[in-house]
């Protein structure tokens, strides 16, 4: 992803999320609090198309994913989508699982740091989207439940058994995508699947302070060291090491290396540019 | 593995293994328990060759994998194991070490759950069998010991030194590998080698309530989702949220997909078919 | 590495780091306490060109990095590394980043074991030479901070990025490298990052107890215990297996493993001879 930019235009309205934009952080909320925050297949296309078009903005170095009302996210809407997929081609159900895992490749690969913010529900792919974040913070109402097994599916949906074994090792992972089982916030914490734990109700405004740290912080950095940690779960080690000095040796000629040492200097704190 | 068979026969009785089926569980018993349960080539021969056989039954969704009497598997006999192997050439020892391997890769690709039910004392290649299962359930006296190198050996053996750090991590790995002290099952379900810890004595009967759940349920979903989960340890994010999207297409023109829904709508439980 | 030896002399002087050895056991400190230990150009250079020479030699059979002062080691040198990169033009900041990978890459590679002997702050390029190590002997004044967003650089620094996560999952690897903020011995010891927590004043001594553990023992299965962890973290399954399956043959026909047999027949312990 790029911020170069041919003809397409930008998305003028998106129909099936909240989406706001405040000084470097971007807060994307689920917004269809008396379904839980079910997914649609409009909302699965906004969030692949929405993550793409703030890919190529310079002005997002965080982002907010967030649920309106009881939970964060209960999943595909059974209605609207297992109902309808009951009814598609082959063709049809590739299209659907295939725009499903773009959405999380997207969450994985854009160049800014996401940060779900959990209360409540978190469930099939409200879970995997979560799962696909770089941090959780959630509240002790979180309830994980990767629960496909639970409506007769694979419990690996949109690269959750790739991302799970790597977040909570294989034994929990292989148990909460098997048995499909809620995961409450205290276990949650315990195996490693929160990154961190807040007072009941505070998930979204510990969520907005974390993006905001991030956002007025060395967004460059941040960028790097995400798209490195996706990268190099995919690599050997002596690999990781060589594309670890090309990004470092890259930084090392930025703006905010130069004005950390400047400040250190100096004693007085760095002001980052994000560059 | 796959339930195509040719010529091959079924083997008529199983001499170095106890084998039970039931309605879609099979129950494998190490069943020498004068000596803990300690393997012999023949052993080995047996689960190699019983877990290839049972890949072809459609009717096994579930195994239980158990020890009897005072634990769960001492590990390869010190006499008939050790002691032959010494005066091995380098084609018998090559031989005897990849069976080994095979058997942990039959665990880990067989189509159906495995369940190990661990008391006792899980050590050596018992430890190993225990780790490639997929649930590790386990009593108060459940004790792992990955005690290779206090034979003289590698640590990495039928494939622990990949299982074990994609289980519990590298730092703990290297500790339990390198040192082959004893893991109790506090601290094994701590680090995450335990699946589910029950009360003393109560493992066999967890693992059959378990494996009974397994069978019963969505097997197809939960055969996919072990060959997920097994398949992407070793594939990249994209490639794994294809091969997830192609699988999920697949299961959703399967009747127990169909079957929710239709349960979902007639507020009923499901009736699953397993495929 | 091999200990074949060709023109190339033993380095007469090591004016960075102190070398010791001890039947089996080298030692080396960090030994410039009244700068926290910041490593420079020539510590790092020491580091690489030192695991290198003792992996030619048999006589080295586990290794103790440790930190004197202090604490174990506060990353690079603020005004001798930061301060000099500043004026660095790209050839020489890739010159130098992939020396300091090239120092991890020998930790992670060379043919015996490294315990980490920690206490006060491991930071920066301490954190990771730290994690690099197989072993992390800490106490309870150990503080690991991968600090490198915090200079403006990536969290992906080392290797950081490739072998947080297999250590502590992906969760907390993104957390630690994205903040870059303290980790404390209790919270290390709760997500894997120790390997044994000692008490106050307690982490070299123990440390040295352990290395003259493994030195004392059947060092050959250390040595390919180790050599199996690091590789496997990169290779599939069923290579990993035929790779154990080679390493086991091959140490079958090693002393120690006739050895240990002898010694169990006997009723008597083992006297390893690390081949």
């Amino acid at each position: 992803m790029s911020p170069f930019t041919g003809s397409a235009a930008r998305t003028p309205d998106w129909r099936h999320l909240r989406v706001k934009l405040d000084d470097g952080v971007a807060t994307v909320t689920l917004a269809r609090p008396e379904k839980l925050n079910a997914l649609t297949f409009g909302a699965y296309a906004d969030l692949r198309d929405l993550l793409a078009e703030l890919s190529r903005e310079r002005a997002v170095r965080a982002l907010v994913l967030a649920g309106e009302g009881r939970g964060f996210c209960s999943g595909g809407d059974v209605d609207e989508i297992i109902g309808a997929t009951l009814s598609m081609d082959t063709a049809e159900l590739l299209d659907f699982n295939r725009m499903t895992g773009q959405v999380v490749r997207a969450v994985r690969e854009c160049p800014f740091p996401v940060i779900a913010a959990v209360h409540g529900v978190a469930a099939g792919a409200g879970a995997v989207l979560a799962l696909a974040a770089d941090f959780r913070v959630a509240d002790p109402s979180a309830r994980f439940a990767f629960l496909f097994t639970r409506v007769g599916l694979s419990g690996g949906d949109m690269g959750a058994a790739y991302l799970l074994p790597r977040v909570v090792g294989l034994g929990h992972a292989t148990r909460l995508l098997m048995l499909g089982e809620p995961v409450r916030a205290s276990e949650a914490e315990r195996i490693g699947l929160i990154s961190q734990l807040t007072d009941e109700g505070h998930a979204d405004e510990a969520a907005q302070i974390l993006a905001r740290r991030l956002a007025d912080g060395p967004a460059l950095a941040h960028a790097q060291t995400k798209a490195l940690l996706t990268a190099e779960l995919d690599m050997p080690l002596a690999a990781s090491v060589e594309m670890d000095a090309a990004t470092q040796a890259l930084l090392m000629n930025g703006e905010d290396y130069a004005e950390f040492h400047a400040a250190f200097t100096e004693k007085r704190p760095p002001k980052w540019r994000g560059r």
